[in-house]
Parts: C-alpha cells; sequence; structure tokens
C-alpha cells in the first residue's frame, strides 16, 4: 500500500501543451520558447494554445472577432459582483460570478463546441476580473469594449481611461507568462471537475477555488507586501538576514520545478524596470526588490533558489495601477487560457473519470450502541 | 512513462471514515456498519465522522446547538440565489452560493477552527439548499428553524408545513446513507483544493463543481427519468431489451466498486416502499421500479451489475416531495459531511500540495515566425 502524497510523480494526463525543464529554465508552450511568444499578442497565443498553431492572419481576425463579441455578460451576473460587498475576497468573488455563469449557461461537454467556449470564457473573464476590482473599488460596471488587443480592451474598462502603449504591451505579456504551466493543483482540480463531463464553467469555478489557496495563486501579493514590508533599499540586508533566522520563506524566490532562474522572472524584471521607471512609487518598489534579489542570488544559489515568476509581476501589475488583491484575479485572468486547454485536451483526447483511492486505516468492525448505552465520557 | 489514466489505483491518501467491500457489498463509516447507523441521528453521525466517535448526549446536544444556531446565511447570499433566475441549473446555484460564503467568510484552514466550520458548513448548506428550490418555485427566502433533528428543519422550511415522522425518518436516514462514499471525483476535486490551504468553502465549491457532472452526481435524476419514460409497469420488458438493443446503460444499475447488492440501494428500497403507498403518483414510479430491478436482476446480474445508492433515493425524494431537479441538490447536501471531514483529516494529518505531472508528449522546440511570414493556409 503506497500512498502517493501530494501526487508527486504521478502523471495524470500527457500533454502537448507545455515543455518545462527545471534545471535548464526552459518553458515552451507548442514547442515555442517562451522568450520568442512574449513577443506575440495574447491572440495569437490562444489561438496556438486551443488550435495547434501560430494564426495566419485570417485565422487570428477571427479569434479577434469571437472574443470581441462575447465581452458582455448576464446582467445578473454582474448585480452578482456588486451586491457582495467592498470587503469581498477578490477570488472568491470569481467563483462566486463563474458559479453564477455555470447556472445560467451551462455548456455540457457533450455540446461539442468546446473551442468556441473556451473562447467565451477568456472573454467574460476579462469582464469579470474588470468589474472585481470595480465593484471594489466603488465604481460602476463597465463591459470591456471591442478592440484590436484583448490587453487593450481590459485595461481600458478596467481604468476607464486609455492605457497607454507600454501599459498594454506589458499587460499583454503578463497574460502570456501566466497562460500555463503544465498542472499545478488549479488545473488539476479543474481536470477532475471534467473528468465528470461537468460543464466548462463549472471546470473554471474548481480551478479558481485551489488558486485561492496561499500556497498557490498568493505567491505574487505575498512578494510584493514583502517590499512594501521592507520599506526602502537600505534595509534589505538587514530585513533578509532577520527573515533567514526566522527561518522564514522569501516570497518569490524558489519553485518546486526551477532550480535556476525561471524563465519567466527575466522577462517580468525586464518589464517591471522599464514600466515602473513613469511610477515613483512602484520604483521605489522596483529598487527594493532588485536589491533583494542581489542578496538573495547571494545568499541562496547554492541552494538553487532563484526568483520565480512572482517575484517582479507583481511590480509590473502596480506599476500599471492595480490594487495588490488584484495580483490574483491578474494570474487567474492569464490561466484561463491554460485551464480550458488542459480541460480540452483531456476530454477529447484521454478522457476518463477520475476516481483515485483512499487506504482504510480506521478501527475494524464496531458493534453499534444506541446513545443510552453511551458512556457520558468518551 | 506511466500515465496514471483516471487516477485508477493511485492512493491519494489514507483515511478512518470510510470503508468499502465491494465484493461483500459492505460499507462502514469508522467502523459501525451502514445498516445499523442508518437508525441514528444524522447529529449523531455528524460528531462520529468529525470526531471520530459516537456522541453521548451531552455532545450531541453541543453539536446539535452549533447547528442550530448557524442557519443564518447572509441576506447577499440569499439574495444571489434569488435573483439567478428560476431556469438555472440547480448545481450552479449552490456553486454560486458557496462561492459567496467563500468571499464573506474566508476561514483559513491555518484559523484552527476546523470542526467548528464544518458544523457551520452543514448548517449553511441546510439554509442553501433549501432556497435554491424556493427560488426555482417562485417562493419566498426562508431560514430553517432550531428545531431537534437537523432533518426536520430542513424539510419544514423548504417546504412551509410540518413533515411528518415517516418524512422525518426518510429524510434522517437518506443524509446518512448519502453522507459518504471515500474520495471520488467530488472529494477529490475538494482535496486538491484544500491542499493549497484554501478556505474550507470553497473547498466545497470545488467539489460541487464536480459533483455537477453527469457521470458523478447526476445518477439519481437519471435513474428516476427511466421510470419516467418508462410510464408503466407492463412497458418494463420492452424498454429494458430495447435499451439493451442500443447498448444503452440502465442508470441506477452497476458500480465501480460494489459487485454485488449496494447496501444502501436495500435501505433506500426499504424507504421507498414505505413512503410511497403514502403519494399514489410516487407509487406508480416505484412499481416501475421494482420491476426494472427484477427484470434487470435476471438480465445483468452474471455481469455483477446490480441496483445501486441511487435507483430507489429518486423515489424517495420524489414521495417527500422534492422535484426531480433537486435530487442532486439533495445528495450534496448530505455529502458536506463526508467532503468537510475528508479534508479536515487530509489538511490535518497528512497535509500535502497536491501537484502532479503532465508527460510532455508535443512538438519539439520550433522557431518562432512572426504573423506575416506565417502561410495562409494551415
Amino acid at each position: 500500500m503506497q500512498v502517493s502524497r501530494g501526487l508527486e510523480d504521478v502523471i495524470i494526463k500527457t500533454t502537448s501543451l507545455t515543455f518545462i525543464d527545471g534545471e535548464k529554465g526552459i518553458l515552451r508552450y507548442r514547442g515555442y520558447d517562451i522568450q520568442d511568444l512574449v513577443k506575440a499578442s495574447y491572440e495569437e497565443l490562444i489561438y496556438l494554445m486551443l488550435y495547434g498553431e501560430l494564426p495566419n492572419k485570417e485565422e487570428l481576425e477571427k479569434v479577434k472577432g469571437i472574443i470581441n463579441e462575447s465581452y458582455e455578460v448576464p446582467e445578473s451576473v454582474i448585480n452578482v459582483l456588486f451586491s457582495l460587498g467592498r470587503s469581498c475576497d477578490p477570488l472568491g468573488m470569481m467563483e462566486t460570478a463563474f458559479g453564477a455563469m455555470a447556472s445560467i449557461y451551462d455548456p455540457k461537454w457533450d455540446r461539442n463546441t468546446d473551442k468556441e467556449t473556451a473562447l467565451k470564457i477568456i472573454a467574460k473573464a476579462s469582464t469579470i476580473t474588470c468589474n472585481i476590482m470595480r465593484s471594489k473599488e466603488g465604481l460602476k460596471p463597465r463591459t470591456p469594449e471591442p478592440s484590436e488587443s484583448y490587453a487593450k480592451s481590459f485595461l481600458r474598462s478596467t481604468f476607464d481611461r486609455e492605457p497607454r502603449a507600454d501599459e498594454i504591451r506589458a499587460m499583454n505579456a503578463s497574460l502570456i507568462l501566466y497562460t500555463d504551466h503544465e498542472v499545478p493543483a488549479s488545473t488539476t482540480a479543474g481536470l477532475v471537475t471534467a473528468s465528470t463531463l461537468s460543464d466548462m464553467y463549472s471546470c473554471i469555478v474548481s480551478a479558481l477555488s485551489a488558486l485561492k489557496g496561499p500556497l498557490h495563486g498568493g505567491a505574487a501579493e505575498g512578494a510584493f507586501k514583502q517590499f512594501q514590508e521592507i520599506g526602502s533599499p537600505d534595509k534589505v540586508e538587514e530585513w533578509f538576514s532577520e527573515t533567514m533566522k526566522e527561518k522564514k520563506r522569501i516570497m518569490g524566490f524558489g519553485h518546486r520545478v526551477y532550480k535556476t532562474y525561471d524563465p519567466r522572472a527575466r522577462i517580468f524584471k525586464e518589464l517591471a524596470d522599464s514600466l515602473s521607471s513613469k511610477n515613483p512609487k512602484a520604483r521605489e518598489y522596483y529598487v527594493i526588490a532588485s536589491k533583494l534579489e542581489e542578496v538573495g542570488l547571494r545568499e541562496l544559489h547554492e541552494r538553487k533558489l532563484y526568483p520565480n515568476t512572482d517575484f517582479y509581476s507583481g511590480i509590473v501589475f502596480y506599476s500599471i495601477g492595480f490594487p495588490v488583491y488584484m495580483f490574483t484575479p491578474l494570474f487567474a485572468l492569464a490561466r484561463m487560457l491554460g485551464w480550458t486547454s488542459h480541460f480540452i485536451e483531456y476530454v477529447e483526447e484521454q478522457h476518463r473519470l477520475i476516481r483515485p483511492r483512499a487506504a482504510y486505516v480506521g478501527p475494524d468492525r464496531r458493534a453499534f450502541k444506541p446513545i443510552e448505552e453511551r458512556s457520558k465520557k468518551v
């Protein structure tokens, strides 16, 4: 009887989506290096993940068309978000909104419109994420308007302003960098749900519920809060020693898979450097983060701990103007594509109901006694 | 490279909760046979599952007290249910309501109040389930009122009437029979979520999303719809032959684990027989079901297919007055106890982040081409 704790090294599926070499620091989607893909538009990546190849112009326009037509979500879903109140947990709000979508749309797998459903989910996730922030900030609801760019439509509706070109580029790149990472807990929870042939919205609900956990989705927020806690670059050394002494983790450092510099972290660092140069408060955090990276690399590289994707991403989001509580919802927004791609791959190519076993280690058969015969003390 | 398809025979955890012997038709919770436990009150079972032993009177009163004090759910959650509209999927509504609870309560695992949180979830699930039906039926919201019985409080608020003693007994027994069944997909999805240390409400959300799938939670509804389709006992033989010819499944027959009569099915049959005797329409379905069982046993016992727990349960629920769409929410209501017991067992005793792997089988490294250089046809 061998318990597979944490399902470590258990292979739950095959995939043609994402390849990771943690020793060499390689991440590829469908064979393309992340460093190259980050130059593409998010819509090109959407096509690549769902249909297997990079699109030509015609194919790209078709995907953009479906997304641009699908931003609308039912009024009741928007009302749900705005009725929950400003103090609500944003990931919980996202679960609620997608739960409402599941109760309204219910697109079962057997309808065989999976890829279009995925495109609709990606569009509607933009609307939901935008309105989570707008609800928490006490603003009015807005629906992203069609444009030539998913990233641009999202930023414009969220902030009620015309985003700068470098902000759109950074948002576009962030979506690509967070798109997929094989089968972490959120994807796994969603796959279990997909395996019952539940609807695709409910699979997203499952994935969001898992992402909400502090061991999964909260790392970018955790990393950024460290920079806030440190407060200034000259306090980094002291803070680092204290943290090491207390045997606490440095958030945004180290990764179960990467034993070298996370290729996504390098790109996020460049984006953070460039964007924060236009936002003095964000710049302070960037300087603190760079210093912490320097100290961390000096002290931790022997333990193969390097900055991961969440180390600098918060500074990018903060530079654009996102509150810290939005970092995890933004992760979720980007991951919609990875999640739906995995669900479709699993159900279409290799479907089987997921049903592991538990090994019984409890008491042998016991005789039932009615309550009158049970002693007063246990 | 060995893919564990459907995680079959992968042991995800140990458990002291539920023991199943599918060959002998044995189901035990914490060592007690289901046949004995079904005589207890659901509150006794709640205590047994969460605390490990059957309660004495004092302990039972304490549990009842916490449940009776916890039926209230925030007004915004009730509003969400009533704003979704009468045509919404009831399991999707349940996901939405628990998502809203996750966004409001957010009881993280590290607060160490797990068992009380579980009791609160069980109480609030009664309120939510009651109001899913009331919303879909166009009735006003109601909150279960404290009473000496969880089953009674639930029936009284759902139907706005004093339930009969035999209805309360049947509801109580149904809750016990559906309480737990080791780690099917819903429990597994919830465990993956629990492993990220997400809050307990979100774990329930994950489990509900998986239960919604037709391969998991929909079997009682599927079985009952067969009886409706057949229409009268003298059409059973013909319907059965047709169904066999078309190689369709008989819903409510056969089980991945049980290779003999499901011990729960036997108890549900007795309950269905007794309750339907007071409801002529339900009696028709009971007679059809008995005939279908007879034909099924005659024709299918060589393939070790026997009635499972979902075969007669719908007739019990229908006899009490539940619409067919409520069968899966009632399953979910009963399973809250099994789910939370497994989550607590996993996080307290054997916690590890659940992170399986996917085996990459996609294209090798490919050179990125900008869109201008991609051919018009793929």
